[in-house]
């Protein structure tokens, strides 16, 4: 089946089903995925808060209802605890274990937290002709961990993690428009240019995903990641945390280009 | 003394000291001026989702820590319970008061938030050229209660209140994409147009403000306004709330221009 063409609740059926276990990178073409954070409610209100004072590693697209499983608004009717093809649950900020269904952890007291993610960037970078290098690679993009401090918020608080695209030139202006307008995923770059100027040493070993080619006279464009909130969650220790496996995303119903709007 | 070319710190200090206790609208040109609302903790979670899920009326600039007086990204070290020159409180949802000062007030509990202001956007369209009436009228803005639902979160919920500003037909568009741009302070407008169409019977009878002449071929343009997240917290009555009174806003250290980026 060719689930880039698909409707995601079609495609959502399938991971209910566990049909589809697999990651879902080029699904569902022009739909935002999302990233999941689920939290007991007494970290709630500090997390949201951190998303506020964040908004460019933490672009929330929706807040489930306590002890809800259900999303209104960007996947009406999508089951959080089961759409998504591969969870990982921490206990204490230690990863327990990885399920494709989570429903029978679900506990009264947990908040949803559905953040944007960057293959919605990606996407439209790639249809302004800008080159996005893992995708050609077929790797993870780079990530790296800087010296740059988020605003704290109650119990969280920590580094910003970036992830890192090398970009000609002569687009790097293209790739700042087309992200900034695409501020509740990540939008704009937060730095472009000397990675030690934000304490990266050595674009050869990020702290997460891949190294990618950076070819001669290419710019390193660095983006607030979605991996910043849940470095930042771990490092509290909760109780229990459940989290989408890296790369096995939520596909909401939203368009892409929505989100500009 | 002229308060419009003054710096924002300066005029907060006279403000501290009583020597200004009139409404702030032009003072200090160029910089965004915020509303107020203080609640009790045990209404900040369903607040700060109520304007996670409805951020057109309910544009968050800063939310303080709590129990805190004051704040550090829009306005550092001002003291958000001496800086305004006029405040309301209001116990179980009804005016209790009037105070310049409301210090002797402050609660361990109290968590403050600072939301975006129709004045960043009013200054942005006047310098495109776009009329503001109420301004060339001397008159307060004219709001009303629309038949749209805001998202409700939590223990808040209700009809969304629009600001509206006649415009000439050939300046629409103008006005839709300045404003657009500032996201920060209630964005784009939500509607354009018929009245009737979001529930408005009369427009020369508006339910806050004042009515304003609507000249031959204009066109009412409806922007979600501050004051729902105000009548959707007096619906709740908590046991105290504390606003700033109307007009009398908190002068950030923001440029009106920062907003949009």
């Amino acid at each position: 089946m060719d689930y880039a063409k698909m409707l995601p609740r079609d495609v959502r059926n399938l991971i209910r089903e566990e049909k589809i276990t697999k990651h879902t990178s080029g699904m569902c073409d022009g739909y935002a995925q999302a990233n999941l954070a689920v939290l007991p409610a007494e970290y709630a209100y500090d997390f949201l808060l951190f998303a506020q004072r964040n908004p460019k590693s933490c672009p929330i697209l929706e807040v489930s209802d306590k002890g809800s499983r259900f999303l209104k608004a960007i996947a009406p009717g999508a089951d959080i605890a089961r759409d998504i093809p591969k969870y990982r649950i921490y206990r204490k900020g230690v990863l327990d274990g990885e399920y494709n269904d989570v429903s029978k952890f679900w506990q009264d007291d947990f908040v949803s937290f559905l953040i944007g993610c960057s293959f919605s960037f990606e996407s439209e970078l790639l249809a302004a002709d800008v080159p996005v290098r893992q995708i050609e690679e077929d790797r993870n993009v780079p990530m790296y961990i800087t010296n740059i401090d988020c605003e704290p918020a109650g119990v969280f608080y920590g580094k910003m993690v970036v992830s890192m695209r090398p970009i000609p030139p002569e687009l790097v202006v293209r790739a700042v428009n087309v992200t900034a307008s695409m501020p509740r995923v990540h939008g704009a770059p937060v730095h472009i240019g000397d990675p030690e100027r934000i304490g990266i040493k050595d674009l050869g070993k990020p702290d997460f995903g891949d190294s990618v080619t950076i070819k001669k006279g290419e710019v390193p464009v660095f983006w607030a990641c979605g991996v910043t909130p849940q470095s930042v969650i771990m490092s509290v220790k909760p109780s229990i945390a459940i989290t989408h496996a890296p790369g096995h995303m939520l596909i909401t119903d939203v368009k892409n280009i929505l989100l500009k709007y």
